[in-house]
């Protein structure tokens, strides 16, 4: 059985790169930690979300000094490789920087139960980075659930807001095979396949992640108030987009290369010919992503898109959990195996969290004391590490203790 | 526009080889024509269809000799490379032919307006010889039309007997598609999937191909009797079995790799997990045709088998007509315009971003102004369009500026 619950306390991964260095991007040397995240909660009220131009100059410079230039009524230097209008964009965040008090937007959003996670941070999704310069400049996340750890093992379900009662139902019952699977089900927020992939997530006690195109503190569509809060309660909401911010069209294409940068694989469910959710198939495929179409009727105008997708070869084929799993999986799995040469490290494990794993049986069901003995860890540090493990799906509990988690 | 009606002369291809020369096959030297053909009949009353022993013995010695060799009470020679139980088949073979008499036989045939059609014959599907030393000893032929002419341009619908309402729907509707297109189909004579197909391909006026498995004066299962009567009168009748000869479990199995092999590609319209039509795409797949499956409802057992193939790769997604074409249609003729930009674009842009990425070039890469200027739009307006439309994935930015996004 898989451990639903989360654990009291998420427990945080410590992490090896130096603190406030986003990995693969210079480090932004000179700003202090709570500068940067101060101004990069600034930048997302300022700048539209993953503008290259932006993403070039956190590189270059770091996010404190492209903010205090911005506050200061200055325009930052130009990135090397600058197009022609840089100048007018500048002088855009300029203006809007003016009007931006970092301090009320921490507050605001502390307000509704929601935090800023910044790159550097043991919370920060590390595959967002493979967004290059498109990456977030921050994220506001509400929830209990720490974020990167919930995406380790996540999929992707997404797809057309007027579904078909078909593909409300393949949506609701696929999230809810991953959530039983111990796999966090990752979608927007929108009526149709997202919130019915929620709600099958959330029957399963499998907290989700909602990945939204306005700020925290507003619910849109009103329409999924109860689900937003349900998802707060046991899962994550997520948002490039400080509180207050209004959703907006282009936001929502914007945001879907988070959702298919958060998960190994993106599963669309429904998808009209030129439905948003082909988008997100795309963002995928262009992160090497695995990207499944699931198939319906060919006589249903709504499962053009994913036969689009299919025909092209763009996505397999999946029909049910079994098949999802089979596509995302091995990444899971692979670590899982290699967990026991002492291979996982990779950067998803930290030595601890290796040794804690390794301390928990197979078969039977250990006690966490016993392994903490077995690991040479404290009881608390075991159980911390135990947490992060069950969520990221490498070990269960069972009727009397602990153990490894083994595919049904 | 498709001719449906049969010329009152089927048109016969005049044939590049010399008469009674299979291609790809050593020439039956010694034998005359009429014998050759005598004894092939005899042979499709003695020997299993498509037995690669049979097929050896007719390559290495011609008909006419095996057949002599027979009907003397003699042991044709074992082929060189034949296995144990050569011996007792060879004996079955000449039992059998005692008691076989050919001129009975083409009588039959001819009575209900039958005729033989063998390896060498201006009409016969030099397509079939692929299948090698399994390739048909003959073909017993019923109706007006030449087969070879009426199989250059066919497509395999098949499927499931016990077929579901959308799948009776969509082989109709694909058939009629087909034939509207002047597209032969070819199909078994089985309930479910084959009558739709052909009830489809008769609707539109186009004569079909039915590959039966038992003789061809009867009609099995009785329930397509007229449906048989249709397609004689209008298209054609096909069997490797003598009048007289009853259907065999086997023989249906059997009889799939003529349907596979007559045609460039196999439609797979519903098939469950094991369904005899995973067995002509088999068979489709091995002789390099084109496999195409259609997509279906993952809650349906009947489009299990579809999907499977779809996943696996070893099928295209099919779910029109135009895609069947695009399969198997020659270039030129039958392939349809390259596409109008694709499963995205249009409906999730606004018009303004919907003109810059118009105005973005494919291969070369264009400066902000000219793509403006191309777009009718103020800079500030294309600047902001390309952003967008950079974070969204549709254009990139290239050495000298923006580019279309090309899938890598």
């Amino acid at each position: 059985m898989p451990c639903p619950e989360p654990p009291s306390q998420p427990p945080r991964i410590p992490d090896e790169r130096p603190a406030g260095a986003p990995t693969g991007h210079p480090p932004a040397a000179t700003a202090d930690t709570s500068d940067d995240a101060a101004a990069r909660a600034g930048l997302t009220a300022v700048a539209g979300p993953g503008d290259p131009a932006m993403g070039a100059l956190l590189d270059e410079h770091g996010a404190a000094a492209v903010w205090q230039t911005l506050r200061r009524g200055r325009t930052p230097p130009a990135p090397p490789d600058a197009r022609g209008g840089a100048a007018d964009r500048a002088a855009r965040w300029r203006q809007r920087a003016a009007g931006v008090d970092t301090d009320a937007l921490l507050a605001a959003a502390a307000e509704i139960g929601s935090r800023l996670v910044v790159p550097g941070d043991p919370g920060w999704p590390t595959q967002l980075d493979q967004l290059g310069r498109e990456r977030p400049y921050a994220l506001w996340v509400r929830g209990t659930r720490d974020l990167r750890h919930a995406c380790l093992r996540s999929v992707a379900v997404v797809g057309a807001r007027a579904a078909t009662a078909y593909g409300l139902h393949v949506a609701a019952d696929l999230a809810w095979g991953l959530g039983q699977r111990s796999w966090t089900v990752v979608s927007g927020g929108a009526y149709g396949i997202d919130a019915a992939a929620h709600r099958g997530g959330l029957a399963a006690a499998a907290p989700g992640v909602a990945v939204l195109a306005c700020g925290l503190d507003l619910s849109y569509p009103r329409g999924n108030e109860n689900l937003f809060a349900d998802i707060a309660a046991r899962g994550t909401l997520v948002s490039e987009h400080p509180p207050g911010a209004p959703p907006s069209r282009h936001g929502f294409l914007v945001r879907n290369r988070i959702i298919a940068a958060l998960t190994p694989g993106t599963v669309v469910v429904e998808a009209g010919a030129r439905s948003g959710a082909l988008n997100t198939a795309r963002h995928a495929h262009r992160l090497h992503r695995a990207v499944m179409g699931v198939p319906g009727p060919v006589t249903s105008a709504l499962s053009a898109g994913c036969h689009r997708l299919l025909r092209d070869g763009a996505a397999v084929c999946v029909t049910n959990t079994d098949d999802v799993v089979e596509q995302v999986g091995s990444i899971g799995t692979d670590l899982r195996e290699a967990g026991d040469g002492g291979a996982v490290g990779g950067g998803v494990l930290d030595d601890t969290a290796r040794r804690v794993l390794a301390a928990v049986p197979k078969r039977t069901c250990a006690g966490t004391a016993s392994i903490a003995e077995a690991a040479s860890t404290g009881i608390d540090t075991a159980l911390s590490s135990l947490g992060l493990l069950a969520a990221a799906g490498f070990v269960e509990r069972g009727a009397s203790g602990w153990r490894a988690y083994r595919d049904p």
